[in-house]
């Protein structure tokens, strides 16, 4: 039988070192997180979006479109790659159709969609499945799929 | 303010309801329902695919390149219609660089590759991220969110 399977890994992640605070309501602070870092974007700060958005470990994962980006520095840099060098536009960000569920004390996993408006190039947007940790900066991105609508 | 999180919601699934098997390893059980699901599509058995997979629910999600698709029948619908109608083939299924960590008792998340190759078309790729749950079938995909590799 051939490998089906090829390249196995286990991320055993330390959950259980996590800081969490089971008396926050997991869903209302992940959507503030959510805010915080739309609000950040649309005032053309990266930087905070990054910090209200992600954990700040090389171990952040990107997936997008088929690439894996590695690290909370490679993130950053591949934002201000494509949305603040030159010709580029941030534009502005909009989180819709959100869902929040808690899982266990220590995670939660949010999906929904992502729509940027620009004001010289049509619009993009598609769809989001982030998986939250709670950690000592509060709740905070430690896996992020982004997918782009196909085009029409 | 202009509203940045339109359409808001939370999907607070009861996870307390879930059976869980703490004595099991989730990582290994994880990894054989990929093994399962992938043996199913190479026989060329997208049913077996599907129950070997997924959550056999109305609730059961899958995003995929701005695509979403809502519960188990129209999950296995949009199989069927991809790889199973006239002129389509199913191809070869490949799982790779597959990271599997479970969150709390009854939740666990996958992360990885997948590549299709057929006997008479390109070959298609791209990553996956999948959030399982532990159901009365045993480990079972509650999300899906799929994408495809950007064009080269």
């Amino acid at each position: 039988m051939r490998a089906l399977l090829a390249g196995v890994a286990f991320a055993l992640l330390p959950l259980g070192a996590c800081k969490c605070a089971p008396a926050g309501d997991p869903g209302a602070e992940v959507l503030a997180v959510l805010q915080a870092q739309s609000a950040a974007w649309n005032r053309g700060d990266v930087e905070a979006f990054m910090a209200a958005g992600y954990w700040p470990s090389p171990e952040l994962t990107f997936y997008s479109q088929g690439s894996v980006t590695h690290g909370y520095d490679a993130v950053l840099a591949r934002y201000r790659k494509r949305y603040q060098s030159e010709g580029a536009e941030m534009g502005q960000l909009e989180f819709s159709a959100i869902e929040v569920q808690p899982l266990g004390e220590c995670a939660a996993f949010a999906r929904g969609r992502w729509d940027l408006r620009f004001a010289a190039k049509p619009p993009v947007g598609g769809l989001f499945t982030l998986l939250f940790k709670h950690l000592p900066q509060g709740w905070r991105v430690v896996h992020d799929h982004t997918s782009v609508d196909a085009a029409p």
